[in-house]
């Protein structure tokens, strides 16, 4: 048997966090070796995430403060967003590998990335890094000392326009995504707005227009298409914990039968293993891939007006981010990619 | 005191009806003298609806095949599309005043209707019939001895798009609407599809470029345009019992500054006693409307893409249904339009 | 028309304060001419709570700290538990009639109150202070100057056990109440503990032998058998945001029939507008009377082991805190008591 | 590698069918040969259950009917209560070891088994059959030829109860078990009431004094405490789809300090892989357990009153039902009893 590969979790006691060592409870080549919080320094894992007793009952997290490096470890930050800017350099001059989970590497662009986030406190690491979707930069994931991990919305909107983007099919300007995301995706804090009496029975579309995952969509499809695109994107808040749905529409650049753009969604994830595209005429649910780090595709062709609608769901805290870190993770340490994440999902 | 209007309800049995009863207990100027239910005829009302004890003691269903008509009274057809066309004519004749809730009087033009939903059984009503949408019909409805109540999906997506749409700037071909609806509006009835398991923890889009509302939201919303309107529409089911969110898209005809677009909509709607138009900024959550009669409309305009996106919420089973039923009935009695409506919604 | 009594309501912006709002939007015989709030002061109504906007559109929070009293107006407290008795004496002074919604004079024996929640401050007005729950002390609230609104547990606990008790009929140390709460009894604030992805698809017991509700069902359940009556409670919270569900188990005294047993509830609640008791066979559920003030009693008797199971249902935000308040307020002030309360539950 | 073990499964396409499916997706010493279904005869697992697309992408479900036997398989019947009756004594007699997920062979008294379910079909058999709770029974389990897999609520109450039955604490007629399910306990099959709308928001208690798991639980804790003990049992229904929350309360037999109680627990299930016994003063969650095989336990001990309150909680469709059940494969085959269910369960 060969040697597990060594990890650190930094910002371990979030939802993601969490994820991640649910995730790595199972992966036969990894081995948690440190996982930092501030909030629940020196408890163990067991104590915070009762879910988690009987596997790590040995593993307490540590303070941030005091956490240095380990040798060859694989370091997942996940920090909040302008946390791992300060963190990663120092992981890096170390000799780590990290894959960060954050939006702090995510654009190429420093003057994109200041308007929406603020300057940039590492802008040389912007080019490095790179963007940890692997359906689309495997070959780049393999030898990145620095993953940007793709955001949760980014993921399921960029999957469900990768084939028709790359084959020059979008008309400009056409793109709308429209998606729904569980609460998870806000993460695990104490905020009224995200109390289970403000979100339960409700559903609400919030910052129309405004939502910093725009961006990194619209750096993706752009880079994919080939051309600037533009992208309305309006995100909203489900009564879910998990799971991330992405109605997406798009003109034709050309008219096109329905069978024939169904045929590129299946000829480009013909070998992708986390891509289901789902037979034609079906739908996915967020339901059915819970827990796992699928991303199911559904395609549906208005030939007459020569408008797509593609529907894209994953879990948000899987595929949307800690699963895909893994199947990050496992790239760059050089095992199969599927390693450890082919548990089927939840589906009830 | 005045005298209260007689009532009776056709179909009393499925949520619809439920609400009609739920509603009509408070109000102070109607007596539902008549409830009819195959399921559950002979029930006392309070034995198939508990939450509706110490209402209607007295009141049974009483069998379909039995009610003949009831002089004077206002009918409310809560049965399924295709049995209110059987039913209508012989009520019309016996001089009742019918507000129908099923689909079999909406389309104007008999040949949409037999498009979508086959060969119709009192073709020469369809003409006669109002379109129940008081916000842009109410003085038609005045007159009415047949008033088609509106559908839940249509009733959210052309109130988001009434006040553009009459001032002429939609652009053509640019219409996405996309909904999402609680479980109630599936109806009440045993299916798997509609189990709890197999909704709650879900989301996911069904019938996309299919569903049977699209052609009614195209009749009305063309109307207002002046000409042909198409419309993409993806419905969703979302795990809630109650509410519909409509997040509608169009371009803009001609470029115009958010406020002014703002002010359309602050225009169209201020006399208007159950549209609440949202502070510029601000969206509606279903939650805000859960069990009263209210649409709470949100405008964000995209000046630099000259694309507007309108998001309504109502609840699906009230001013998507059976309190839009009431809403006509005050209209057609001759009543305050809000009698017996202007209960706050729960909130929570 | 008669002259609408003036309300103020301190603290309002709780879900009890939330609740008083939209209960009193329709009563057609209260004002409401004062809200405060710390949180929102300044900001109207409309703004805090969407649901309300179209009622109360002129009346902005104001500061607590400004307020001194109306003439002549029944206020409610719906201050956190300690403020109230800093509070409610110089509200008596200036002659105001109170009702708390907190549990600072629910407890008669200052012994008793300082073991569960510390020193008194006014301890001299517990004897005063009248516990409202109309089914029981409906002659002494008539006259009170200060009433001390019921907690939510023990409304639903206390009437599930009153027939029985005041019968007689509860062996002693026999009774174990198991209770389920939404989560809206937990108040309304930032918490962790109460987020929406802590609290959905789960289920738990929480400080099972150790709840401060505990005391106040004691000392009425004893007041009602003559003499002292432990209970053994478990309370539960549930991942739905209105409700309490109560399954109450007791030894009976004396073996008993069945129909006898059952007998005594119809009797003892005969005349109440608030309480419906199932037929033999059925019990209550908590989605039944949501949003309305009905307390819903469902009674099982096994005549083998002398043993009686009851179980009842409330909303916690309704019969449990503002709207058995309202009933209170409407004894106070010579009303009828349905008066405001009669809307059908949410049923759906 | 060592070889597969060979699996089919009878009546696969409910509930429990599909957890077998997902859980022996990720077993490693197991495949699935065969899987019935009547409904989904002819039509791919990944058709019925989009959840499983990418595993089991070559097995159709099969014609019960036309299912004989699979040489030295074992097969799990996750038939309705009734059918395996009919359906074991052939496969037995081909040599199949069977795992019987129904309610048949759970009880060993005919007598008991009639008055609950009728007349049994192979009364023989249900001496032979061993009760499939491991943690009592797993040496008899080794040798087994037949498996009743316990039922999902006695799972619950009989692990909670059995570290003080055995000790001989419990107080003859005191057990009082108040257990709430998720939705998946009904069963997958259409039906009004397990529909969303009517369970969504919803918590009842039904089948009071009624329900069949109740011979059930008293058998075993009665085989557990040397005497007959009755158990006061209640069950509720849960707005979610998976886990069970039992509170179960218990006289004690004689005042004992709450340590020592505690600490009977912690010896009990030391060894045991899937009971976790929560720190003191600690309470289970379903959610904890969700899509995993443990069962938490918490306690509290009132020694003023020497009664005990033990809360347990599992998974129904797991512990409570398939996950159990290949608990009872492993055991049967002499696999290591955790292999392929050491999933963490998903927390959130």
């Amino acid at each position: 048997m060969s040697k597990k590969k060594h990890i650190a979790i930094l910002g371990a006691s979030g939802y993601t966090g969490f994820e991640l060592l649910r995730i790595l409870a199972s992966h036969p080549r990894a081995e948690v070796m440190a996982a930092t919080s501030r909030q629940y320094a020196g408890k163990y894992v067991r104590e915070a995430f009762p879910a988690l007793a009987r596997f790590y009952d040995n593993l307490a997290f540590s303070d941030p403060a005091e956490f240095k490096s380990i040798k060859d470890a694989v370091v997942f930050c996940a920090l909040p967003h302008g946390a791992s800017q300060e963190a990663v350099p120092a992981l890096l001059e170390r000799g780590n590998t990290v894959i960060d989970l954050s939006a702090d590497f995510r654009l190429r662009d420093p003057g994109v990335f200041k308007a929406w986030y603020g300057e940039h406190k590492a802008p040389g690491l912007l080019k490095e890094a790179v963007y940890g979707l692997p359906e689309l930069y495997r070959d780049n994931i393999k030898d990145a000392r620095l993953v940007a991990n793709p955001g949760c919305y980014p993921t399921s909107v960029i999957l469900a326009l990768a084939p028709i983007a790359k084959a020059g099919l979008i008309a400009p300007g056409s793109v709308i995504a429209d998606s729904a995301s569980g609460a998870s995706g806000a993460g695990r804090g104490a905020s009224l707005d995200t109390s289970f009496v403000e979100v339960a029975g409700g559903f609400k579309a919030y910052k129309a227009g405004g939502h910093r995952h725009t961006p990194e969509m619209e750096q993706e499809v752009s880079a994919l298409c080939g051309n600037k695109t533009a992208i309305t994107f309006t995100p909203h808040l489900l009564p879910v914990s998990r799971g991330i749905l992405s109605t997406v529409y798009a003109g034709l650049a050309k008219s096109a039968p329905g069978a024939e753009v169904y045929g590129l969604y299946k000829e480009f994830y013909a070998k992708e293993r986390f891509v289901r595209v789902m037979p034609l005429g079906k739908f996915p649910d967020i339901s059915q891939v819970r827990g796992a780090n699928f991303c199911d595709i559904g395609v549906y062709v208005d030939e007459a007006r020569s408008r797509v609608t593609v529907v894209s769901a994953i879990d948000n805290l899987v595929k949307g981010a800690s699963g895909q870190a893994v199947q990050n993770m496992n790239i760059v340490c050089g095992l199969a990619e599927e390693t450890g994440l082919m548990t089927p999902p939840m589906g009830y």
